[in-house]
């Protein structure tokens, strides 16, 4: 199963090709954008503040269901739809648009949310996109991955320290590196159509990336 | 002493004034950049991969110097110019633009060159702007901080775990809370014109913002 989760961010950063996923669930102002662009809502999650008093009500009579929380809670709203997904949805691919660009802080605590214990067993499942970028998460393990047709570069992103992490079949190789901080290895890339890696604990983002 | 590190993200990231600086570095395509905004260009550095021959030949007559790196280096074209700037005016105050949007692999690793030890002791000095943010790093103490005139949203994040993290003085406080793993407490606000923090131990970032 394909689940959509689309935050606030400007429909102007979504990939292309949204029209295959088998739930769409709209975050705050999210929910309206799916709306504007004529894709389901099946549920509609956020505090709302984002949405004038009309707009809101145009959310509640056109989504499939909704769950408003209060303004002043512990939790972000895209991290009320995620775990709203992981707890109705355990099984399902987990794509999440919307979230990049614009407000920074937005943007680290949606990345962040991989880091919390809650989301743990659920990392594999768990992909961010945008325009430009694609964000796949990582346990520990030994991968291979494929190239994204539209991409070029290749990022190998510690969000943790790691006790060891190897790269092989790529531009820049790495041997049993030692990660003492979080750090983006930038700019590699795909010699061939796959890339490997190993790695031994902590959490690992990929990113594919292409230039504007 | 005020130097600006201009990144070769769109100007349209940039945030306002960019005149009142005593040195301008352009990293690579943000050396054309601030050609073309009729900025000084005292210093160009990169592997200037991402310009023509004849932007690049531009950049080199118009710079008053440059410092060509070779494409496959350890270092991005960004932390090369951090060091430079640090070697050679190591008291000044180092502003960064058009280091966010676009590829995230770039943003990533731009953000955390603060993790670096060789960068450590320069941290209160850096910051990232751009037209809806303003990043600032903090190494452990207590601090007021002041409120920005355009900005509505204040974030503390923790771009490392903490034994202890207290806020004062905002909408959402905290009281020696222990962080375990890199957290981004978003859309916080200031109640007055100042807040308060305190920490321990590892490295903050206090991010000012507003909605686009």
């Amino acid at each position: 199963m394909k689940l959509l989760i689309v935050g606030g961010g400007s429909p102007k950063t979504w990939p292309d090709k949204l029209t295959d996923f088998d739930f769409y669930i709209g975050v705050d102002r999210g929910s309206l954008y799916l709306l504007e662009a004529q894709l389901p809502l099946d549920l509609a999650v956020g505090d709302f503040d984002s949405l004038t008093e009309s707009e809101r009500q145009r959310v509640f009579a056109k989504s499939r269901a909704h769950v408003q929380a209060p303004a002043e809670k512990d939790d972000t709203d895209t991290q009320l739809a995620l775990l709203w997904a992981t707890q109705h949805y355990p099984e399902a691919q987990y794509t999440c648009i919307g979230l990049t660009g614009g407000r920074i802080d937005h943007f680290l605590a949606n990345l962040w949310m991989v880091l919390e214990p809650r989301f743990a067993k659920f990392i594999p499942q768990i992909c961010l996109l945008d325009q430009q970028n694609s964000i796949h998460f990582y346990l520990p393990g030994e991968y291979t991955i494929y190239r994204e047709k539209s991409k070029k570069y290749l990022a190998y992103v510690c969000l943790t320290p790691m006790q060891s992490l190897s790269l092989y079949d790529s531009k820049y190789t790495l041997d049993q590196q030692r990660i003492t901080y979080p750090i983006a290895y930038a700019s590699n890339e795909f010699l061939t159509n796959t890339a490997r890696f190993v790695f031994s604990d902590g959490i690992l983002a990929v990113i594919q990336s292409k230039d504007a």
